[in-house]
């Protein structure tokens, strides 16, 4: 760590974390000592410990899996559940009036992270996976979050190359600047095919003191959608759950708010 | 380590995980340090590898909080999410025909811990918490976790104290394992009002191949609470589900199931 050629064995421990994923959920001892790039003994060692802890456990196969102990810890991140428990019922009570597939996205780094999603079973599929990571410039919640995080991340997004996932993912950075600018304006974001060519979504903002902390989406099939009719719900919850985490809501241009409960703004 | 008189350093970055509980999400350097039973320049030196690997994150409040990367690994863990994801569409049904509370557990040593849960909003409260733990002797799903346990689980279980919720708790190990034996004959368990006295739960197992993997079961308010409805409706949940996990179905006394989908019994 900061620039020391020898690796920490914190630095070792975390590695043998970090060779899981969710194409590769169980590994074996060797599988785990190329992945974390250790010596088999090191690996074997720290290993069982992780076992002992219940950070990872070991299948009747001999591979290893990520173990129950480590959800656990994990579920006590704020950003994590914290957040998904304070949106799930504002999740629930979107998909009992649309019965179209809801999501709940945070972003880490350059990407963004599912925290939640209510899967409609008559809707549009969606590829997403709780705890899975996606590009921010071609979903709905992805623009939303773009749009309000930090100006280094966004140029950081801006001057990397734009992955293509449909014709109309936009991959043209000026381009994407305007986007961007739009969606800050009118407080949602449409992305309409431009993951797969059947959906769309329409994302909002749900800000906490501190700036924009998540953002909540309704995808549906792109030929029933309508994002006249689907914004304001998403506006509506993202608003709500923006009151919960304590941020008094932006008036967003157009819209009126039934008149706020307790608090001035 | 296996009667090691030092630490490694592997269970001092595990002991700044533990750290963490439900009640003490975020905690200072000097909190962190007293709870890891650390000193604090090692503390301040592993958590900052922590917080750069993501496993923890520091508020603008100096405090430390479990980070989003550890959910992320952490929802790996194939009890976890995985199970729950499998399980979500079931539990959706489950709540969609009863509008009552839905709760999802595995075994985690001699506790249970809750995987998912959705809270019926006019059901009855419940005091559940995702990736929160509970004694398994109280509640249904509990029931089922301890009846299907290994023998010694269920002796050490059966041996220690029994915390009495409420009047109705079963705290005599004699007469819990009659209840035991009662959950493996017919199928289920009913807990009612054995951990507040408005509730009663029914729940049924999932199996997997290896054994019980998990519980299901509905909660609703006791005074309008009808096990005999209630039943066979979280038992075809939980036979969904360990058919889904490739666990063929036990046969319980008097419930016909249809013809199973391929495969033989």
């Amino acid at each position: 760590m900061r620039g020391q050629p020898g690796r920490s064995v914190t630095s070792k421990v975390l590695a043998l974390l970090d060779a899981f994923s969710p194409t590769s959920p169980a590994l074996t001892l060797s599988e785990l000592a190329r992945r974390a790039e250790l010596p088999l003994s090191t690996v074997y060692r720290r290993a069982a410990e992780l076992v002992e802890w219940g950070a990872l456990e070991r299948g009747d196969d001999g591979r290893y899996r990520v173990g129950l102990r480590l959800w656990e810890v994990g579920s006590l991140a704020p950003r994590g559940l914290g957040l998904r428990e304070l949106a799930l019922p504002v999740m629930e009570d979107l998909y009992e009036v649309t019965h179209e597939n809801v999501q709940l996205a945070v972003r880490q780094g350059l990407e963004l992270v599912f925290i939640e999603r209510i899967t409609g079973r008559d809707a549009v599929p969606v590829l997403t996976r709780v705890g899975g990571r996606f590009a921010m410039h071609a979903t709905g919640v992805g623009l939303v979050l773009l749009a309000h995080a930090p100006v280094e991340v966004q140029e950081e997004v801006l001057a990397a190359p734009l992955e293509r996932y449909t014709d109309l993912t936009i991959t043209d950075p000026a381009r994407l600047r305007r986007c961007l600018a739009d969606v800050r304006r009118v407080g949602y974001a449409v992305s309409d095919r431009q993951v797969t060519m059947d959906a769309l979504s329409v994302a909002a903002p749900i800000r906490a003191s501190e700036g924009v902390l998540a953002a909540i989406s309704l995808v549906v099939a792109h030929d029933r959608a309508d994002p006249v009719v689907l914004a304001p719900l998403v506006q509506a919850a993202g608003r709500v759950l923006s009151r919960a985490l304590g941020s008094p809501p932006r008036q967003p241009p157009g819209w009126t708010p039934s008149p706020p409960r307790g608090g001035t703004r």
